[in-house]
């Protein structure tokens, strides 16, 4: 079997670190080469703290595309230099893989025709983690047979927004999908303000912050005499890795630009 | 809009009671006639604890088809006497949604042939739980992006057989879709034997049994650095007529046989 | 062994009901006598649904308590009836057990003060599901090395009141052991208004109501690296029949009034 | 208020730095010396990735309680050393926090006697995880409630034994309390093998293993219609810092020798 040659790009920062152990676990995946801002000449393996894989490290993407032979590129750097980085790989005919957000509906409007045009694959996606997306297509999915739902966080106590992006983005995918209703007991009241949480839709929305907790949330369903819960629990961020797995997996076989990982999961 | 007719048979059974309530309490249904082993001529308002439901009760169930005009027959009975009114109505053009097991592949062949004959829709369902339909149905499809998978199923201890059937159905759906595997250490020991629990296809089971319980099931995903469980709660048989509600509107809008209400939900 | 032997006061009560069901089950208990609005004269298994006790009926209870000789009075009628039962059963001798609230402070007093003078026991309990219960003192002693904690409550989508009795309880007997503290971040912000629940002196509480759910509390603290959950789970009011139990073993052995199951649980 | 002055052996460990972390950031403590086994006259700042700390590091231990004033000893290395230390700090007026095994019951007597000559506290602890110890605390307390109990425990997939120490024990501390009972139905009947788990004493016992799973617990009670659910979460190896702050609270009241932490929990 041939394996998937693999350009890095971000290789020092905490998700690039784990992506270097997913390659280098992975038997289909090779480390052919890394972009870094320094280090130019050197190898993966003259990093501290990093294992011993003989990958050069480029500071020119460029000059990496043109030295060094791949078919896929994973952008794990800023969303400027991946903007940017996400462009050259396509015209250079290797294939992105990009996990960071801040690409404009423009953005992916051009870069999808030059994927069209090359004719190969380019996954951007906001979001790794795959068991949260599952999280998210049950969800609405579920809301096509169960008309009452609610949904709680769970974060660590120094989290600063509340509900989380993952909670409201939940929320928003199942609001497509249901026609609008107020849950609850029509006369319900709050004995205490807050009680009964936010609400997006007419679904509510609770938020846990407690310290101890990483990220986890739960999205409840309630019908005739039954309950489904769906739930995922992120414990680090090695949590994003199977999806940067699958995103390489299915950037090969596609010959377009697909944005969220959720529409690769069948 | 046109109310849906139903003819609804087993109307006293336990099941039979609650679709009684559910075709009542559901505007686009309307219960036209019921078949009963007893109580020919009488009318559902006049049977002990039914609500004031003018519908007319036939022992005949030919006669039934005969007499009153139906949409849709929902066969609550035995296996046995399911069959039969199943190939009636689909022979009287009447669309059977059955709750009850018991056919063989053969019946089902015959009875496809008939529906799609005639052109109308059959739905054959062994379980109507949409929620444990549903936790199958993504348990099935997490187990292609998650490797491991535990299967733990609660009950109230008065259940004879470990592990349930959903348990091992569960386990079943997701071992179609995996590459057999040994999960756990390779040199993992129990130190009390059936701590791991049973195994089906390297999927472990647990079967926990406790006064107060009712149906429950977890089906638990890990993966690097994050999990995802889906769980069922069946808290009593108004659980069923949620499926039985989707199943009436289903088989309105097929031309042939479908069995399992997994095959209706997208 | 000697039989406890109970008169039970408002046996066709929906906890009634399941008193008598308990009573006959319970090898310990024998049920003597019944005490009725109505079917003076009657026994318990001329009832219609009553199972076969031949214990005789008394609309009048003194009449009651001097013609049967009994050692415990279980009263689950109302709070005005339940206050002149516990207080004629002390005088006959009698020791109560009672599950009505709506007592004074005045009354209390004079009540214990009745019992003590008598020497015998008598318990008023406003919960008598044991489970939740131990919910409460758990959360209560835990919040001795947790300081953070909140409380989410789950119950159907009929319940007008947000929070749950249990949870505001849940969350005073927590405040009484704890400085008052203020949970999250101090900066955190809601997007959404009401994300972050209700507060009770600086612990949060969440109320989820769901058609299917019955009666459910969970109670998370989170520490350093780790969580402790506590989760009671109330599926029908048979939950209340092991508290009637322990109480009425309990109320033979002291001599004093004790109010709240909670204090004869060590 | 007076600082507790901390003497910590074993700074460099994966537990001895989350002490270090610890001692500085709880106000009430102060680190002034370490022992380590190489590092003599250095100090605690000068060792790479330890935060600012100006504390000596020793390492003859007599050396240390000759030259640095101290109230406690926080001990995290090994058995061996661990026996060691700790009886030269009773003997020096210092009271000892250790968190190694190994102890014998003849150490223990003889630790515990010179603790009480000094009239000097002694903690001695195999499991600083506080939310452990109250889950296996009010689970044998619920146990006097509930006849009926099952634990399900779950860690990640290298670990080789099943079940696990603590499961084990939590099921011992129940044993304890309850009488012998043979849960389920007296006629269950495993499909497939080891479906109902381990037993102990009549308890059954689920070990599930999965990856991303770190080291989690439940004990789950069944009764008449309810349930109740303690569940410990133990994310990583800071949750064991909380036992050890309160062991160094509790060790300076106290002029005995206590094993275990849960008997200094009330």
């Amino acid at each position: 079997m041939k394996k998937t040659r693999i350009i890095l790009a971000g290789p020092r920062g905490r998700m690039g670190k784990e992506a270097v152990t997913l390659i280098q676990e992975t038997e289909a995946f090779e480390l052919v080469a890394a972009v870094d801002r320094i280090h130019e000449g050197k190898l993966i393996s003259d990093l501290e703290g990093m294992p011993n894989v003989q990958a050069p490290i480029f500071t020119d993407i460029e000059k990496c595309f043109q030295t060094v032979e791949a078919d896929v590129l994973v952008d794990l750097t800023t969303p400027e230099i991946g903007r940017v980085h996400t462009k050259k790989a396509l015209e250079y005919g290797i294939r992105p893989v990009v996990g960071t957000t801040g690409f404009s509906e423009a953005d992916l409007a051009e870069l999808k025709e030059l994927a069209e045009e090359k004719g190969i694959g380019c996954i951007i996606a906001p979001n790794f983690a795959i068991g949260a997306i599952l999280m998210m297509k049950f969800s609405q999915m579920a809301a096509k047979y169960f008309d009452d739902v609610e949904i709680i966080e769970l974060h660590h106590d120094q989290k600063l927004d509340a509900p989380s992006g993952t909670g409201l983005k939940t929320a928003e995918l199942i609001s497509e999908v249901r026609e609008t209703k107020k849950q609850g007991h029509s006369e319900e009241k709050e004995i205490l303000a807050g009680a009964r949480g936010a609400t997006y839709d007419g679904i509510h929305l609770h938020s846990v912050r407690l310290p101890g907790l990483i990220a986890h949330q739960e999205v409840l369903f309630g019908g005739f005499g039954q309950g489904l819960k769906i739930r995922h629990d992120s414990y680090n961020r090695a949590s994003f890795m199977s999806g940067v797995k699958l995103a390489v997996e299915a950037v090969i076989n596609i010959d377009t630009l697909v944005y969220g990982l959720e529409n690769i999961i069948e």
